[in-house]
């Protein structure tokens, strides 16, 4: 399927995603699902998609493109828009486009029993306006993520939730964020396997408005790989470390 | 929703369920969803129900009073059912009739948009037979757990694989697989509200034909609360002994 997470924090953002993608159990491979859009010193805005590949590869050619604004008429696109709100809301009505686009138009159901449903992160920010992040659903509404729940996750999201509700808080540090959203992402790829590498990671400081990671984790990569060890490890002791359970007898 | 888990070792079995029960978010209550049955030295069957209570109630009322077998014409009940293999069936069967007796005839579409789905975990052992464990589906059809992957789950069973998939072997010690079963339940409970306490457990070793511990862990048992805390605490420091991620630059 897929797995995305956007972790926002007091010093900035972070996103993770994998690469897995499947028509089929027999059919499975890699494509992008993590896209950066940067004009630096001015504006980086960060999009994960999951849902049907067609759509959401078409969402990401039409804000590169450009859609006509419903009010105003100006030509929109991820480049030009004026804050973040508006960049969700762009990104809202090219979900709508594209899956009318791709066949499924408004109100009808898919054909052929395809899903067409996508679902969005859009992190970021604009020169002007503070770092937000959004998700954006199938019919192109969209939610913010605030401090009391500082992150939000795209497609199988309930395998690595446990570890972000327990480690996760505003104001974790950036890197460390990084590093519970890894975990996370290789909780989810031990119990799943429609989600796999190699992994895209991005992180931005806020106000920095300009990436400072962007990068790709394979297979072979060691940090990643001693992080799965280590946390497979910890987890092995601390269960280990819990003295077994006291009950006996017939209570119930 | 629920959760259910049948945790199969060499030294016996463990089961674990909890107990919420919903019509919608705003009619929650307790029920008990593990059920055991047992003639001391002879059997022990133990019963985990997720989905449609009414049809998973109808099925213990059926598998307790007895159904005409469809070859022998022998009312069959779980007391009288010859083997474990037979006793599965007997469950399937009578999935297909609690259906079709709450009012969804196998084939059509449930009325009112409701769900008349159902899984069942069958775990025991009855005299001249080995110890154990399936899962029965909606349609009456049934798997049987192996020690390759020596658990079962039903219900919203995503959030607590991941630390059976790391935990818990063949050759676990007996009260290691509770205990790894009740972390596996917290975590569940942590993130998912359709989930809670208070926890019904069962444990039965290979071969006694009598149920060791039948118990009921309530919100105020003092390991159980000891355990949420040790394992949050022992998570905290396994993610803050692993090293900050090392990656910088734009890569990709």
């Amino acid at each position: 399927m897929t797995y995305c997470c956007g972790i926002l924090v007091r010093d900035g953002l972070v996103m993770i995603a994998d690469t897995r993608t499947n028509a089929g159990l027999d059919n499975i491979s890699t494509f992008r699902k993590l896209y950066l859009f940067e004009r630096p010193g001015e504006r980086v805005l960060m999009l994960a998609a999951s849902g049907n590949l067609s759509v959401t590869q078409g969402v990401v050619n039409l804000i590169g493109d450009g859609i006509e604004h419903p009010e105003s008429g100006v030509v929109e696109s991820v480049m030009n828009t004026p804050n973040m709100l508006h960049a969700a809301q762009l990104v809202g009505r090219a979900v709508r486009l594209s899956r009318s686009q791709m066949g499924n138009a408004e109100g009808e159901p898919a054909a052929q029993g395809v899903s067409f449903d996508v679902s969005l992160l859009l992190g970021g920010q604009i020169a002007g306006g503070p770092l937000r992040l959004f998700m954006i659903y199938t019919a192109g509404n969209s939610i913010e993520c605030t401090p009391d729940t500082n992150y939000l996750q795209i497609g199988e999201h309930k395998y690595g939730k446990p570890i972000l509700d327990r480690a996760v808080a505003y104001d974790t540090d950036i890197y460390d964020a990084l590093k519970i959203g890894l975990i996370s992402m290789d909780s989810t790829m031990r119990s799943n396997l429609s989600v796999g590498m190699p992994i895209d990671i991005a992180l931005l400081r806020r106000d920095a408005l300009e990436i400072e990671v962007a990068t790709r984790i394979g297979s072979n990569d060691p940090y990643f790989r001693d992080l799965r060890e280590s946390w497979s490890k910890a987890l092995r002791e601390a269960h280990m470390a819990i003295p077994k359970p006291p009950y006996s007898g017939r209570n119930a």
